[in-house]
C-alpha cells in the first residue's frame, strides 16, 4: 500500500497530473474508427478496436511526460464486454509504457463482494492453482457510501500487491453538496469521510507521508481543497473537474502540500480531443495530446513550483 | 421507467425473491469446473465458461419459481473482460428465459460518464449507424453519494426504454450506520437518501403506485426496513441480507405493503450453493436451487400472504 510508487514518478517527470482515458467513440479520429469499421463491421467489438488503437496512441506519446493515465470504467463498459475487453489492454499497455494506472471504477460493495473487486482489479486469482491478474490497476477509485464494510476488503490486497485507492470525498459535480455538504454535528459529510480516509490508511503511512487511501477531491471547490489539505495532512488527493469542469491550475493549487506534493490533477477530454480543439490533421492527436499535456503540466507547476524537497 | 413489468412477474408468480448470481468459482461444481480446465486450461477463459454453464443451469431450474435474478458485477469482473463476457451473457440468457434481471453494479458518475454506464447497462448504443445493446439488463443498482448530477442521467434512460434503478439507501452491512445512520437536521442520512429516491422518481409513478427509482434496504435492519416502508410509499425495496447474512422471513415482512408489493428480497448463496448444503449429486445443483429458491418464497409468503390485490 501507500501512493510511493506514484509520487516517485510525479517527481521523477515533475509532473503531478494524470491523464483520463475516457474513450467516447466520437473523441476516436474518423480514420481509425472506419479502418475498424472496414475490418469488424458495425460492431462492439469494431468499437472495442477503435478505442484501444486510440488509447494506445495516447499512451505512446504521454508516457514520456506524463505519470499516470485515469481509464473510466463507464467508457468502456458502454461498448459491452468488448469495451471492457479494451479496458483491460489499456491498462497494461499503459504499465508496460511505465505508467501508474488510476482504475477510475468508484466501486463499492462489502465483504467478501468487495473482495471480489479488489482480487478482479488490484490482485490477483486463483483459478484452479494458477494465478492470473484479471486487470492489474495500480489503484482504484472506490466509493464509501456503506462505511468501512466496504474499504477494509481493499486494505489487505493494496498491502500485499503495493497498490491504492482514492476515496470519494467531495466529488466535482454541482450537485455534490446535496449530500456531501450536509452537516452531522457541525462537520460536513466530505469532512467526516475524509477523517475515515486518514484512519483507514493508518496502516501504512508511505514513505513520503501519504498513505493508500487517497480521496478524490474535486477541483471545482477550490476552498474546500485547501481545507482538507490542511485537514488531512496523510491523504493523497486525485483532483477531477479541471479543464472542461471549470477548474483551473489556480483552484488546484491549493491541493498541493509545501513541497509540491499531496496531489494529482486530472484532465480527460482536453487532452483526448486537443487535436480538434487545435485543428491539426486527425492523424497528429497523438502530438496534439502530448502538447496540451505539456501545457497543462507548465501551467500547474507555474503554480506549486518545484517537486519534492 | 417504472418496476411494473417486475411487480407484474412477481405478482404472476406469487413470489416476491430474487436469486443473486455471484457465483464465485468455489460454488461452481466440480464436474463442470473439471470440464472447463480440460478444455480451455487453468484460465480466465475456462473460469468465465464454467460460471455462463453454472448460472445457465441455475436460470433452467429457476425461471419458472422465481421471477428475477440479480447478477453481482464484482464476481465476474474478478475474472476479468472474459468474466464480464459470461455477465453478458447471463443477463440475455435469463431475459430469454423471461426473467427480470438486476444487475448489482452499485454504479456511480456524474453527467456523461453516468450517461456512459446507462447506455452501456440499461440501453442502447450507436455505432457507425448500427444500434447496438451492450449489457441490457432491467434494472441496475446504483449509489448516490454524488447527488442528484449521479441519477438524473439514469431517469431519461429509464423512462425511454423501461427500466428502473435501485439506490442504495440502509445497505445490510455491520457499519452501514458509520455514514448511513448519523444524523442530518435530526434526520438519518438514509432516510434522506430515500427521500431523494421518492423525489427523483416523482416523474414516472407506475401503474402499482412505485416509480423506476428503488431503494435498497437491507433485511438485517427490520425496523427501518418497516419504517422506510411507510416513509417511502412509491419507492420499491430491493432487500439483501436475507439467509447468509442473517436477515429471516420475519425480518423481510415489514418490507412489504398491505398487498404484499413493494419489495423483492434476494438470496445468493443459500440459492446457489443448496447442493452443497443438501449433500446431493453435485450434478444435481440445479433441482437443489429450485428446491431452495421454493422454501424461500413460501417462508416469506407465509408472512405476507398473496400478492397483489
Amino acid at each position: 500500500m501507500s501512493m510511493d510508487r506514484l509520487i516517485e514518478k510525479i517527481i521523477r517527470m515533475q509532473n503531478p497530473t494524470v491523464v483520463g482515458l475516457d474513450p467516447k467513440l466520437d473523441y476516436v479520429p474518423d480514420y481509425i474508427k472506419e479502418k475498424m469499421f472496414d475490418k469488424y463491421g458495425n460492431t462492439l467489438k469494431a468499437a472495442s478496436k477503435a478505442l484501444y488503437a486510440f488509447n494506445k496512441e495516447l499512451i505512446d506519446n504521454l508516457c514520456d511526460i506524463v505519470p499516470a493515465v485515469k481509464p473510466q470504467c463507464a467508457y468502456y463498459e458502454m461498448y459491452g464486454w468488448q469495451g471492457v475487453k479494451a479496458l483491460a489492454k489499456t491498462i497494461r499497455y499503459a504499465q508496460e509504457k511505465g505508467m501508474f494506472v488510476i482504475v477510475d471504477g468508484k466501486r463499492n460493495d462489502i465483504g467478501t463482494t468487495m473482495e471480489a473487486y479488489t482480487a478482479g482489479h488490484l490482485g490477483e486469482i486463483d483459478v484452479n492453482g494458477e494465478t492470473l491478474t484479471p486487470f492489474g490497476g495500480d489503484a482504484l477509485t472506490v466509493n464509501a457510501y456503506l462505511g468501512s464494510d466496504g474499504i477494509t476488503p481493499l486494505l489487505k490486497t493494496c498491502l500485499e500487491y503495493d497498490k491504492g485507492i482514492f476515496v470519494l470525498v467531495k466529488t466535482s459535480n454541482p450537485s455534490s453538496g446535496e449530500l456531501q455538504d450536509r452537516e452531522i454535528d457541525g462537520v460536513p459529510v466530505y469532512r467526516l469521510m475524509g477523517e475515515l480516509c486518514e484512519r483507514w490508511g493508518e496502516a501504512d503511512p508511505g514513505a513520503f507521508g501519504y498513505s493508500g487511501v487517497g480521496a478524490v477531491v474535486g477541483a471545482t471547490y477550490p476552498e474546500q481543497l485547501a481545507q482538507l489539505r490542511k485537514d488531512l495532512p496523510h491523504t493523497f488527493f486525485l483532483v477531477p473537474g479541471y479543464g472542461a469542469q471549470g477548474g483551473g491550475a489556480k483552484d488546484v493549487a491549493g491541493g498541493f502540500d509545501e513541497n509540491g506534493l499531496g496531489a494529482i490533477v486530472n484532465s480527460s477530454r482536453a487532452v483526448m480531443t486537443a487535436y480538434k480543439k487545435e485543428g491539426c490533421d486527425e492523424k497528429d492527436f497523438g502530438a496534439a495530446a502530448s502538447r496540451e499535456a505539456t501545457r497543462m503540466r507548465d501551467e500547474i507547476l507555474g503554480f506549486i513550483g518545484k517537486i519534492g524537497r
